[in-house]
C-alpha cells in the first residue's frame, strides 16, 4: 500500500466539522478557532514495546493513543476539537490499518474530534497525535492553581491498568477488565470541562498518582496528604491484589488516565453534581496543605509509602 | 537523566511569546490565535535511518525536523508561530540533547516559533513536531487552485539534497554543500507568505518536483508541462553529476523543501519581486495546461522520463 493510498484510506473515514477549512491532503490544515476562546494543544506519543505490550491490539493501539491526548486535554478543562497523526510502520498492512482507525475513530467520534492531519512514515510502529481544543480565556485548568485547603479528589478508579501490566508481566491470570483499562482508557473530557468553573488544579494520571500529585504540589508551592485506603478500587482489582501491592498500584502504578484535582471544600457539592453531569465518579482522597512534597497514610493513620515510585521515561 | 530534567532542559531554551499563555510544563499549551485570522497546522516525523543517515549530527536532526515543517507552513503561505516536540529516545545523552535543541531552535529563533510543549519518550530515535502559524482567511496556498496557463516556477535550487544521499550512499566523493542541502533545508517561510497573494498553488517539495508537482495537477484538475533543462541547478550539483542522473535528482529526488508554486503569467514582475523580498532565487520551469500528469522535455524539445520515480514510503 504506498504511502498516497494509506493517506486516501484515512481521509475517508476522518469525519469532518465546521470549523474545519481544509483537513487531510494538503501541506497543512486550515482551521477556525472560535472568537474569543483561546487554543489549547497537547502532543503525546505511544511506542510499541514502551506504552502498550507488543501483542496489542490494532484498535486498542488506536483508541489508546488518541485516549491519551484527549486526558490531556480533559485535565485542562478544554473542548476537544481536532488532531493530527503521525504515524510510524514498519510495513503498511490494511487491516492492522483498518483496525487501527476502528480504534482512534471510535473515540474521535465520541468527542466530536475531527483528524485533520498529519503524517505516514516507515519506521519502528509509533504512534505520535496533537491535539487541539478551546477554552474561556483564563478559565484553563492548571498545575499551578492548587491552594492549601483545598481537598483532593480523583475521578474513575486508580490502579487497573497497572494491575493488568503486572499481570501481563506475570504470565498467570489475566482479567479482562483491567486488561480493558489499560489498553482502553476512557479520557474523562466531560468531567474535565465540567470542573473548568469549579476546581482550582488539575493534572491527569500518567505517571501514577503520587508521581502526579507531586507535580501539582510543586507547581503550586504547596503539599498534599493522602489516604492511601481511600483511594477508589475497581471490584477486579480488589479479586486480584491485596495489602500493599495493591496499594502501590493504586498510588504509584501509572496509565489510569484519571483526573486528580483540587478543589474549595466549600464546593464539595459542586464538584459532585460536576461528576454526575458527567456520569463520571469522583472521589475525595485528601487534601493540600502548606508546605511540600506528598504524604500518604494508611486507614488507622500510619505514614505508608509505596513500594517504588511512579514510572518514568529514561529512568 | 529523568524526563523531568530532560523537559526542564527544553524548557529553559525554549523561547516565549506574547501569545503564549501557558507554555511547557502542563498537560496542555493554552495559545491565543489573533483575532480574524485562521489557523494552520502541519506535522512530519523524521525516523533515524527512514529520513536521515544515522550519523547526522545532532544539531542537524534538529535543525532538519523542525525546518521540514516550517516548509509545510511556507507551502500555505502561512506565518509561523508554535511548535511542539515529541522526542523519542534510545536513551538520554546530555550531549546529544543539546545538540539537537541547538539547532532546533536555531531554526526556531530565526523564524520566532515558540516550542509550547510534547513529550519525551523511551523508544527507536524518532522525532515528531507539530507546527503552527496564521493565514488570513481564504489566503492559504492550495494543491488545488491551478489553473490552465498558470506558469510553474519554484524556488532554490533542485536535487542538491538528494545528490548528498546519493554520494553517501556511494561512499565516494561527499560535498559538503550538498551535504548541507540535505541536512539543514532552508524552508522558503519568508517567501510562501510574499506568494499569499500572488500565487495560486503551491507545494513543497519533498517528494521529488515531478511527483510534488503531480499533487497539485491532480488537486487542480490540470496538468503540466516542465523543461527538465530549465531546472534551477546549484553549482555544486553541476560539479558532481552531469546529463540524465543530474536531471533524475533534480526532477525526481526529493528532500529539497523548496516551493514549487503556480501563478498566472501576467503576474511574473510581482512573482519576481516576491522572491526579492524574500531574498530567495524563483525559476520558471513551465506551464500548466488542461488535461492531467506532468510532461518533461528536455532543452531541444524531447520527451524526458527520470531513470526512477520519486521516493515514496512503503513503496
Amino acid at each position: 500500500m504506498p504511502e498516497f493510498d494509506l493517506i486516501e484510506r484515512i481521509r475517508q473515514r476522518a469525519g469532518a466539522r465546521d470549523d474545519v477549512v481544509l483537513g487531510i491532503g494538503d501541506d497543512a490544515a486550515v482551521l477556525c478557532v472560535p472568537a474569543g476562546r483561546q487554543l489549547v494543544v497537547a502532543m503525546d506519543t505511544l511506542n510499541a514495546g514502551v506504552h502498550f505490550p507488543h501483542d496489542t491490539a490494532a484498535a486498542d493501539i488506536g483508541w489508546k493513543a488518541l485516549a491519551v491526548n484527549l486526558s490531556d486535554l480533559a485535565a485542562m478543562g478544554a473542548e476537544p476539537a481536532w488532531c493530527t497523526l503521525s504515524l510510524s510502520l514498519a510495513q503498511a498492512d490494511d487491516a492492522w490499518v483498518d483496525g487501527f482507525l476502528d480504534g482512534f475513530l471510535t473515540v474521535a467520534h465520541a468527542h466530536r474530534v475531527s483528524l485533520v492531519g498529519g503524517d505516514t512514515t516507515r519506521g519502528p510502529l509509533s504512534i505520535s497525535v496533537t491535539v487541539h481544543g478551546f477554552v474561556d480565556p483564563g478559565r484553563a485548568l492548571r498545575r499551578d492553581a492548587a491552594l492549601a485547603g483545598d481537598d483532593v479528589w480523583v475521578s474513575g478508579t486508580l490502579g487497573d491498568a497497572a494491575a493488568a501490566l503486572r499481570q501481563w508481566h506475570g504470565g498467570g491470570v489475566r482479567d479482562a477488565f483491567l486488561r480493558g483499562r489499560l489498553d482502553r482508557p476512557t479520557p474523562r473530557v466531560a468531567l474535565g470541562q465540567a470542573l473548568a468553573s469549579v476546581a482550582h488544579a488539575c493534572i491527569d494520571i500518567s505517571d501514577g498518582l503520587l508521581a502526579d500529585l507531586a507535580h501539582v504540589c510543586r507547581g503550586s508551592g504547596v503539599g498534599a496528604q493522602v489516604s492511601v485506603d481511600e483511594l477508589p478500587l475497581a471490584p477486579a482489582l480488589r479479586a486480584a491484589f491485596d495489602g500493599d501491592a495493591r496499594r502501590t498500584l493504586q498510588a504509584a502504578g501509572g496509565d489510569d488516565y484519571e483526573l486528580c484535582f483540587t478543589a474549595a471544600p466549600d464546593l464539595r457539592g459542586e464538584v459532585e453534581r460536576a461528576g454526575l453531569d458527567a456520569a463520571t465518579p469522583v472521589t475525595r482522597i485528601g487534601r493540600i496543605v502548606e508546605g511540600e512534597g506528598v504524604q500518604t497514610a494508611t486507614a488507622d493513620g500510619q505514614a505508608w509509602h509505596a513500594e517504588h515510585a511512579g514510572y518514568q521515561h529514561f529512568a
